[in-house]
């Protein structure tokens, strides 16, 4: 165990920096905000000012040439993760970095190399394997509470699709907003994807297939266990943020529901209803993102292995990747 | 048991004797209805003809001189339970009958008496104590599972009032209404009521508070093993008949929660929601309805103790007449 | 509408033929049972007296010839349905038949035109679309409650395999067991399904896969419309009978959850938890196969066309046979 | 708007001082800790250390005499609330105190009198009405959502006993446990209690009986505006910390469920079941303790009328004595 205190540069003062931010402020003993940059200075400076971080610094660059710091959260725009991982690796930092690493292979295997290489610890913003209900499903599936695992299903729908200016640079939907069903589909099953076939389609909004993606999909996967499974993804859910899980097996079935704001039960004359789940991602995972940055700077402080690795954003890239090939070639790939 | 099959005449070809006529007709192999009186004469025509019964007969005197038949169901009007159980009795036939026996104590320990003397069967219809839910709920607790019964707490709250012409002789809210939960706590806790005390009010229709009544109370109990229990009843549900009960003991708490037509369950824009449970007490019961009557039948036919007998309506009668005194003259009553 | 009361002919006295006459005997007025026959001559007696059916023919032969009757429900074996039904229909018969009319095309074919040359009713038994559940889906799907449809998934697994001594002439999962789900993803979506891809294999027991069948699948479908579907199916559920369906839309999601002998709720010290689900089709969908047979003979009397025909069973046969060959050969299967 | 930030001195170190100190310091921006004390220095110390509040005093009174505080935190135990809050209010400052103010009327009321003479707000400790639930409830009982109210239903159950210690000196469970259920039946039906009726018990631990004490008790309530209530309190309940109320109106009706860790449904071959509800008022309510501090904060900033008033903790008290002399009296007590 280190002796004193992890000093963290956040580099990117954006909404999920800030998240993290206040992580490391208000819950994390053993670690602290050493210097934080920002391409805009008034986000910089607010930060700093927020949680007291005693020095802003004018890019990433200073922040890793600060010997003084041990480990890095890289919070800034997905085309310049790898990058500053390669960077930050090459100084001997720990990184946190936010999903994907990049849109492609090479550059995600050349940052992956790059923190192997160095011997940092390399953990990956996939904030869904640390959702209470996740985990507890994680949790039960690994102690065997459903027996022989069959069937793992993952559903996610957004309350509404990004701007089109955002999807354009995305990578599109198998890989921007699927990735986080790919790698919870590894997290349960502790298996890999031997298979895709994704159907999809554009059914929210025409402006989505011009802008050359879709909005919808339900993508069939087999993995090398046998084990069968689906995605079913769309960029527009009426009723708010659907983020739901099930997985079958030989003893029984568990799944996830959705999250409320509260749990308050209407009987009118009407219907029996409740109110809507959660409609805004940092909303609904506000707990998991927290709970990943405490598992990373203990991951550090500890020399742990992080939960979620390099080689596990590569694998769901890999995924992406396989299902939007068989989208667009319309058949089965293999990986 | 009975060589033969059972030989039942149906003693009021109203509502709920149809129901049970139905029951016989379809659902019991060891009982079959041999004659029917109604004094509406086309009411009893139509019954016969429907469930094919031989015999109708020109009242219940008819009946009960009928040496072929073995038992009577009693679904008449309350005014003349207590009259047709002690004709009955007398004439060595076994009955059930509608709950109550009657409105008042003497006229109901009469026809206790007369059933016991004579050594027939007297089954009460509290349906309440056959439905799914209320039985697994009353084995649950016999079993053990929650420990020791601390707790009970029954509700039930109509779709609406009946007409107040019916209320008018229908005993009051204590007595007719809530006689069933009566039963039912007696029944759950198998403990005697030792003391009560009723808070209630007009909150429905001004009209039922003109006909001398009240339309909603709560009533608190207390049992001879120490139980505490609450009776909420209200002759009014915006959402539909409410027909719910708690159990909490020392190892973990029942509930009883409301049936519903089906378990569809809606997410939109506005609400996650599902359709009202059932609005009328002949669906939502009417599979107990249907249990009660095999239950009787069995009784007989394998010479057992009914499971709902006339001194189980006496002491809930006891309890209501209590309650109604408690709230008139505001003041706990012990019994 | 006819005059006189329906004269029905039941051909198949075993489990279903017996659920099909007590509706007939005891929820429809305007029909009746006027003969039976079994291969099993004590079937036949018993359920002719069961339900007071004058006439027990030799075989179903004798039935058709019997001018007296007008409408006959074929509960026989499957490889009898299409020989039955053809037969039925020369003779003039309005027939309800047991799913499915074959395992193969041709003899559907047959069948079907048999009985429109003829101009009889044929309806076939898919009870799930009477279910309360999945009817209360349909209604709300078409009355545009969750707007433009985008996906649909059924679930249906069973308590248990059948013995394989029966897997090995059912044709197979995906037209023995699946024939239901296929059904009811067109009866939500109202559109033909365009390609198939199926994933599957033995997880229940090597048995099976010995037969030449597997136990386990899922299937992603597209239809006409652009909908996307998923058929989630398995011999064997841990937790008993397992039939679920979601139908996901532009202005939210409707789903259907399992059905259960009560509703009770038990609160432990290690769970909450209640009962589990239904264990037993005939249990859980005992309302259902009333309700196909009132609607039959509805059809029949007020000459409508049946809810679910013929032609419906030989769609879901056409994508049976597309399911299975997609697994053969482990490519996607247009239709 | 005051100028610059509010400064809070927290008048004792324990377990709720430093959620509360957590709140000002993470969550609050218009408002840091200047002091901290505690009679155990350590704490002091530690909390200081944690939260970086620049001074420790020696007690309460260097706090209340420091001219740079402006609103304190009383996090004492109860016996000292009632000083502390006089010679707080005495010195200006402004008074968020934990409930209740004292266990007798004559020091709450001259703690209520010495506030309302300083004109300083004085915002007491129920965070229940600060939690998602109730706010969610009352806001759709004020809103009109279920019409005119009819009754009302609050259970709280413990996970377990305090230490007996505790309860000789709690002022009894009326007093100590129920003042919670109290005050949410005054917040909901924004009426007064004019009379109650309770009946209790030892149920869990002789021991509490022998500490003068019971520890299981159902009371019912009448309010002003006609509404009848109740109140269900047990120190022990085998599945954790049961925390439900129901109201019913007119209109409909409302119910708050318990709160969950994680909403994950297991389907085994035994039951369908999930985790337990939290089982500790620290996790349930953590969110309620934080947002009833941002709303003091909130309320002294911007000069507004707290939520929760010394007042309002009279009438708690009023209701909890009303309701300790009816269980010893055994009789009904109007207020």
């Amino acid at each position: 165990m280190l002796m004193s205190t992890l000093n963290i540069g956040l580099i990117g003062a954006g909404r999920i920096g800030q998240v993290h931010a206040s992580t490391i402020a208000y819950r994390v003993n053993t670690a602290q905000l050493a210097a934080v940059t920002d391409p805009i200075a008034t986000s910089a400076q607010s930060v700093a000012e927020k949680f007291r971080i005693p020095k802003i610094a004018a890019d990433y660059k200073e922040i890793i040439a600060d010997k003084n710091i041990d480990a890095v959260m890289v919070c800034t725009p997905t085309d310049t993760h790898a990058e500053i991982i390669i960077a930050a690796a090459r100084a001997g930092k720990h990184i946190f970095c936010e999903k994907p690493i990049a849109l492609d292979l090479k550059q995600t295997d050349a940052a992956i190399e790059a923190a192997e290489t160095a011997g940092v610890k390399l953990q990956m913003g996939f904030q869904r394997r640390f959702d209470a209900n996740f985990a507890r499903l994680k949790q039960a599936v690994s102690a065997g509470e459903i027996g022989e695992l069959r069937m793992v299903h993952s559903t996610s729908r957004d309350p509404g699709p990004p701007p089109v200016s955002y999807i354009k640079v995305s990578g599109g939907i198998f890989v921007d907003m699927s990735i986080h069903d790919w790698d919870m589909l590894r997290f349960v099953t502790g298996s890999e994807v031997t298979e895709v076939y994704a159907q999809g389609g554009v059914m929210v909004d025409p402006a989505i297939g011009e802008a050359g993606d879709i909005d919808t999909h339900v993508t069939l996967l087999r993995f090398a266990n046998g084990v069968i499974g689906t995605v079913d993804n769309c960029r527009h859910a009426a009723y708010g943020y659907d983020q739901r899980f099930e997985a079958f097996g030989s003893k029984g079935a568990i799944s996830v529901e959705n999250n409320y704001p509260n749990n308050v039960s209407f009987s009118t004359g009407q219907h029996v209803q409740r109110d809507l789940p959660y409609n805004f991602f940092m909303t609904r995972y506000i707990e998991a993102y927290a709970a990943e940055v405490v598992a990373f700077v203990d991951a550090v402080v500890t020399d742990k292995q992080p939960i979620v690795t390099g080689r596990d954003a590569r694998q769901a890239l890999l995924i992406a990747l396989a299902a939007k090939q068989s989208y667009l070639e319309k058949r089965p790939i293999a990986l």
